[in-house]
């Protein structure tokens, strides 16, 4: 009888969820339109902590010991972007352009850049330097615009 | 002349922007308007991550390896609520109930049981044990609801 040890079931889980660097993964058992659903979801947070952390950049509000928080919760979003754009999600109710999967490599630094990006902001925010903050916060926002503008249908 | 030394102005500092235990904040310079607008972007960006856990655990979804930063998320924003309805920013565009400021420390303890049961939940998903991790999210959204019912207006 065929059993598997502990370690082996884990060899074969991650190799059943492994994904070849610089392709997207195949839309396994999601229904795309779930997929579509959540990466909504995630985007939707990312855009909620960037607004706050601008809020507090433009003086609307005093919370400046949160930016390094809204920060780190935007790197763990960036993180989750090649995850989320499986090959085959690009159908139904999305903003997701083709450009996506014909240009993975490209998608996939650009959500690297921006997981990179809010990691720094969080360090940086850490030392309250308002300056530095501000800087960095402007490339957080660059960075969603880098691949918002080639990959994002246009609103 | 009174001159203030680097640490004289960073304990002045402190004690300007220092609370009392177990008081809410007061609203120093902010407008309570741009104060709901920011705690509705964290409620909302809660809100979201909360979603997209949920999308795993109903099996809408297969990104279990994501559970962990979801949660962890929720405990930044939940760690901010304290902060996010300082005295004063009860009314407006919110649906804030006038028991939060008259029972703070009930209100204060339900923010931080939801910060830790997202904490744990974060814990627990890095275990990858599906069983405990869908009863710690049950947790989490118990916990969200124990602060909502009290001291959130009905939608």
């Amino acid at each position: 009888m065929f059993r598997l040890s502990g370690i082996g079931f884990a060899l074969l889980l991650l190799g059943a969820i492994g994904v070849a660097a610089g392709s997207p993964a195949a839309l396994a058992a999601d229904d795309a339109a779930n997929v579509i659903k959540y990466r909504k979801q995630v985007m939707s947070a990312n855009a909620s902590h960037i607004t706050a952390i601008f809020s507090v950049l433009k003086g609307e509000t005093s919370y400046s010991g949160h930016i390094a928080a809204h920060a780190r919760a935007i790197s763990y979003g960036a993180a989750m972007i090649p995850d989320m754009f499986p090959a085959g999600s690009g159908d139904g109710d999305t903003g997701a352009k083709p450009e996506i999967w014909q240009d993975w490599v490209k998608f996939e630094a650009a959500a690297g850049a921006l997981k990179m990006a809010a990691a720094k902001l969080a360090e940086i925010a850490e030392t309250g330097d308002m300056a530095a903050i501000g800087a960095q916060a402007g490339a957080v926002g660059k960075a969603c615009g880098s691949c918002h503008e080639p990959f994002r249908k246009k609103k």
